[in-house]
């Protein structure tokens, strides 16, 4: 399976971005639009203090269809009472008004500050006229929702007669700067709600949900799929594996682009007693602090990742069985390093993916998670934030 | 209660520090020990890759009583199969032998790099003589462990006619460079082992084990108590009061100097449902990089406490009942932000300080847990770490 070279809509989904004053400079909010109603389904983050945006979506997305997605950076509106439900609702109403479409088919996100109200003047009137401005590029949108991004976030691929994109922002399901990840994933294969429903929450299993950039879970994370039928039935398998391919490319291309990082960290773990084991394990990797600068250091820290594996406490894991590689490189194993090439391994260490292969040997289950090194980046951007 | 001034060991116990040459410069060799036979009990890492000396320990301690603790830095013995495990033997027979006392009264520990093997020869030597080389001051010995601490970590004070003195190492139970907390608590009380294993657990639960610098257990974490009855009775619901006391203390003192730290974090939980979801929830705080990043910048930041505490999935808690105090000043209530005084908590943020007190108002739970903040400076020393 492979991707296009660039990033294009299916049939009939267009998208629009501009300024409209939440931000001192820079494109502040972006349209998704569909001329033609859309299937939909979507999965929102699992924290207990979700935002307005990801209260009203849970409802709006019940009804499988939707024409339009309306989103904002800057301010999340997460933290902000009756008030920032009301906000979001104005949101969808003024989307609704613009384009002539019913309010219940506009889902909206929000993305930035948490805390802070909507200047919701201030989107209301930015929407006036945005339906005169769509465009036919996925990178328009995909500009207009980035805040700590270091570049805009597009991918599409054929399955059938059908197209598959995906657009997304943020550093991570795991979060810098509250900046949250809002994927949104476009396509003219005329698939039922409730299919597509199946079919994304799968695919979000192994790729999204797999992804750590820094253990924080935002409270507005939303990914959604608009199916619009222009292009037909498509071979519903392939579609599926399609869409798990294509999701856990772009789960590797935000956790490459995480705040602050130089390097992708890819973590699989195999035999162990469950794939729930393995995925504990493998996000564990990932995630600690010590791996993750020793990923960015390039220095071959065996007992780093054995650490990491070991603090696991609620997984079984056996130290004599356990045998980890390092970018294909076998380091350890029998309860020892082995005699690796140690200039080879910190030349491979260097590279800009650093993969982690851990096999347990006690089992059948597996999982791949993906992350990122932390840097001096990390820290200088969010202790730097100045969050009113 | 308050501490002596300065540190002093009570009657009985010396120590002695020397360089044996695992480090380059500077002591990595420490003895810990008592001329009369010690009552003891001790808790080690839960990681599920626990070094030679945790594994040898766990037996060692399970008779009661003690007369020296062996303690390098530099290697921590941790991934050293079975030639580890003889090498840890080697380092109490040697002790043994060196004070004429029995091999199983003497308890060893390592910390440093995992996956390589002890010089043993050169421990073997640093020992012989090192009777002679005893002193009264609990820092000597303190000095001799350390790894990435900035100053040795010694306390004192006072139970009745009993004197109890913690002496450790260490940046945190959670752990940069695999640096390993190692506390060694000292008394002359006469307390028999298994009300010292009982206090010490209880002590260790409130203390250290809500203690994370970086969220990553190290496999070598040891917690060993001797009491050698020189002062005869105390009170020991005074003595066990105190030991909470004086562990709380020492574990603010090891997050303070935390790796790259320039402040200490303090998280309270009150009101949650249990005081387990408690103690999930202020970790959860403690070990958020956003949380970390917000302390070192300085930055009232609201959302990242309110994310911290609703990425806990697994835990009661209802945003409308929410409150948040930063230090000692209310900041979220009612679902938004208090109209607070910003300079003020900026101000209050800048010092060395930083106390979150989290009210979830659904429960009699209460837990606190003590963290650093996370700045350049952590990633410095991890990432330039030279594991071989």
């Amino acid at each position: 399976m492979k991707f296009h070279s660039k990033a294009i809509f299916p049939r009939g989904f267009k998208c629009a971005s501009i300024h409209c004053g939440l931000k001192k400079e820079g494109n502040d909010l972006s349209v998704f639009y569909t001329d033609y109603q859309a299937n939909a389904a979507g999965v929102f983050t699992q924290n207990k203090f979700p935002g307005a945006p990801v209260i009203l979506g849970r409802q709006i997305i019940k009804r499988g269809c939707l024409r339009a997605i309306i989103v904002n950076s800057k301010i999340s509106n997460v933290g902000t009472g009756e008030q920032g439900i009301a906000n979001a609702r104005r949101m969808a109403a003024a989307v609704a008004h613009e384009f002539g479409i019913p309010e219940n088919e506009v889902i909206m996100s929000s993305t930035g500050v948490i805390g802070v109200q909507l200047p919701i003047e201030k989107i209301e009137s930015g929407i006036v006229g945005i339906a005169g401005a769509l465009e036919t590029d996925p990178l328009v949108g995909a500009r207009g929702i980035m805040t700590t991004d270091t570049h805009p976030k597009a991918i599409s691929m054929s399955v059938g007669e059908s197209v598959l994109t995906i657009v997304a922002k943020g550093s991570g399901m795991i979060e810098p700067n509250m900046a949250t990840m809002l994927v949104y994933i476009f396509s003219d294969a005329d698939i039922a709600s409730n299919r597509l429903d199946d079919m994304l929450r799968n695919a979000v299993r192994n790729s999204f949900n797999m992804l750590s950039v820094d253990s924080d879970t935002s409270t507005s994370d939303t990914c959604l799929i608009l199916a619009n039928s222009r292009a037909g039935n498509v071979d519903e398998e392939k579609f599926a594996t399609a869409l798990n391919f294509a999701c856990t490319e772009m789960a590797k291309i935000l956790a490459r682009d995480g705040e602050g990082a130089t390097k992708l960290l890819i973590a699989t773990v195999t035999g162990a007693k469950s794939e729930p084991e393995a995925r504990i394990i493998a996000k564990a990797i990932i995630n600690s602090p010590l791996v993750k600068t020793m990923a960015y250091g390039a220095d071959p820290n065996i007992g780093r990742i054995l650490m990491a594996v070991g603090k696991c406490t609620t997984c079984d894991s056996a130290p004599e069985k356990i045998e980890i590689e390092i970018n294909e490189i076998p380091v350890f194993a029998n309860l020892c390093r082995t005699d690796f090439d140690e200039i080879d391994v910190r030349e491979r260490l260097s590279g800009d993916e650093v993969k982690i292969h851990v096999k347990l040997n006690i089992g059948a289950g597996s999982a791949t998670a993906f992350g990122c090194d932390l840097t001096e980046g990390y820290i200088e951007e969010n202790a730097a934030y100045y969050s009113s």
